[in-house]
């Protein structure tokens, strides 16, 4: 193929603004320019694979080495990141479009398999890379030199402080990893806790964990999916659940979390999320996070309008996320080699460039992390100011 | 009719838990209660009328004396909202149902009669009963003991401080009332500001305030309808105008913010709201706010989407919506004699109700106070933590 013709393809279909160096030595959009990096394509298959559905297949060829980034691996990502979202732009994509790509099934048994598939792989793989409590979700940075350590531990407390946790209550966690965060409301704020995670490897930590704390008696860990929770509880959280819950059944949340919060009950849910209605990346939804979606605020409002709860408070920590997982990905560039061989390379490949690509996301404005605290509607007992949540 | 028939027929078509007394001396629901008070009811038609349209009856009857409060007007609202917000709670009504009522016409030529009928009663009788600077929306009490004075001003600060205004940048203000947020944002931050307003009245108190302020350089006060907004500014914001743009208008809305707001602008907009889709009170939206809807949240979210905008922060602000409410209705109340010279005793009455039943609205979480702040969705130049807010 002709080069000019290539660019033109390549262009038409949403050509990063980066040079693209081809197996033979050719170099597309080699114009004097800016770019952090540039593209390798290591084969002509590869391009082709590429043309055809570019979402779904650089993750792919990514992966098998087919294809790769010379130069900075995250700055490139945001580079193609701007370079979609200003066309979008000029596109006004309407909804509807986004809408119809979002049919999913998250029927009972779906879920447990896609939970698995991402947080089954094994322990000692997040081992690597996490912090030292195995906090997978977005920390939250008092200042951006903060450690990853302790921005995880301030994540957690920023939590609790909406929460506004009082020795002796009762707290029911929906989705809760290894028990991070169940064990830190224990330990610090005094409360029980009953925390629900459907990932057996994970439930099996978190037990071991509260043993060792010495804290098995006022945390129970429950092998299940969010939709067994029973009781009545003072507080319900969620940290980064809500995106595997599926859009259709926010409504069904919502009257769960009615059924189990008493009278002056509140709560806090937190998750990734998105602007405007559109589903992960398909190479990310079919690969890494199989069955989850990111939804908007408006489509979270679902499940407060269900379950006749108020949003006191809404804020989008999106910023940290993007620091969380600069934090993430150096750390995993760090034990790389480990990985390669506790699976392969195509494996660790592809968490690399998801992790660079997630970073990319929450730089550009692609992803937002909204943190949501509610209480019930006719609840007047909530804070007057925010003021509390920033005094020391 | 018998009394036993007539408690019947109040209890199905929603009796407020409070006694009712009849013109006849006879007293319904009169069992001990803890009501903090009795409605009475003047004469035979007005309890027929009643029956057939509460909602919109109760408000017209009160107005011309034929239907009266003896006892605490407020708490009795607020016992009314309560067993109605049960009534609701039991009977899930549908959001579809809600949809169906709220049909309406927001044309250019129509936005303008609904603000008349609203704002150009008068400025005169706004004087009676608002703070010095005449903000007629809902203030910010840093502590509950705040005067209405010191609220409103803490309210404009607050505002200005998430805005993050710079000495030297372009607001632009959608909806400006009397002109007080302008006037605050221009003398103490420094910005210049255009800020738009279709009561006639309104600016022309405005100008002549900047005047008296030397202020007339630095903002410009414009007779006109917010879509009539043009240029481009650093800094959009909206301070209790979203209840008259009327939910068809709102992508239109964003798209407009979309238009004006430079590269690294941001912006804030502050709406009474609610948790599920449903129209204004009839009567007050047939005789107090023609034309006005309150959205919800998630209704809000058409205007940031459609203008590719990201919601940063979210506060809900309705307990102090309650608390500028009871300091409006407390010295509306010392100044009654005043309002029915004025006008006439309908009026004043209605205002009163007016006055009262919002408060208990706000008090028992039928309405909420939404302040959604905005930026550009790939705008990084945002604030780290909310912690600046908070500090001196």
């Amino acid at each position: 193929m002709k080069q000019k013709l290539l660019e033109k393809i390549l262009q038409a279909v949403g050509a990063p603004p980066i040079p693209i160096a081809l197996w033979n030595g050719e170099v597309l959009f080699a114009e004097p320019s800016s770019a952090p990096g540039r593209v390798a394509i290591r084969d002509r298959m590869a391009l082709l694979r590429l043309l055809v559905h570019p979402d779904l297949e650089y993750g792919r060829l990514y992966a098998a080495g087919r294809l790769d980034v010379e130069g900075d691996l995250v700055a490139c990502l945001e580079a193609l990141y701007r370079s979609v979202s200003q066309r979008r732009r000029r596109a006004l994509i309407h909804p509807a479009l986004a809408r119809l790509r979002r049919l999913y099934q998250h029927g009972r048994s779906r879920s447990r398999d896609n939970v698995y598939h991402h947080y089954d792989i094994g322990n000692d793989f997040y081992r690597l890379w996490l912090d030292r409590q195995l906090v997978y979700t977005c920390a939250y940075f008092p200042d951006s030199a903060t450690s990853l350590e302790d921005a995880q531990i301030a994540k957690m407390d920023h939590v609790c402080r909406k929460l506004r946790l009082q020795p002796g209550e009762e707290v029911v966690e929906a989705g809760c990893g290894w028990g991070a965060l169940a064990l830190h409301m224990a330990k610090h704020y005094g409360v029980r806790v009953k925390a629900y995670n459907l990932s057996h490897e994970q439930i099996a930590y978190a037990r071991q964990w509260a043993q060792d704390q010495g804290l098995g008696d006022r945390v129970t860990f429950i092998e299940g999916d969010y939709r067994e929770i029973s009781g009545s509880y003072d507080v319900f959280v969620s940290v980064g659940m809500l995106e595997h819950v599926g859009l259709h059944h926010y409504r069904a949340f919502g009257r769960l979390i009615d059924a189990c919060l008493k009278d002056t009950g509140r709560g806090l849910i937190h998750s990734i999320g998105r602007n405007v209605p559109e589903p992960f990346n398909p190479w990310v939804e079919r690969y890494i996070f199989p069955g989850a979606y990111p939804p908007t605020l408006g489509e979270m409002t679902r499940v407060f309008d269900a379950g006749g709860l108020s949003i006191l408070d809404v804020e989008n920590l999106r910023l940290h996320y993007a620091r969380t997982l600069e934090h993430w990905l150096s750390r995993y560039e760090s034990v790389f080699d480990r990985a390669v061989q506790m699976y392969d390379l195509p494996f660790a490949r592809a968490w690399r460039l998801y992790l660079a690509g997630s970073t990319a996301a929450f730089r550009t404005g692609y992803l937002q992390l909204f943190q949501v605290s509610f209480a019930r509607a006719d609840n007047n007992e909530i804070p007057w100011t925010r003021d509390y949540l920033y005094r020391d």
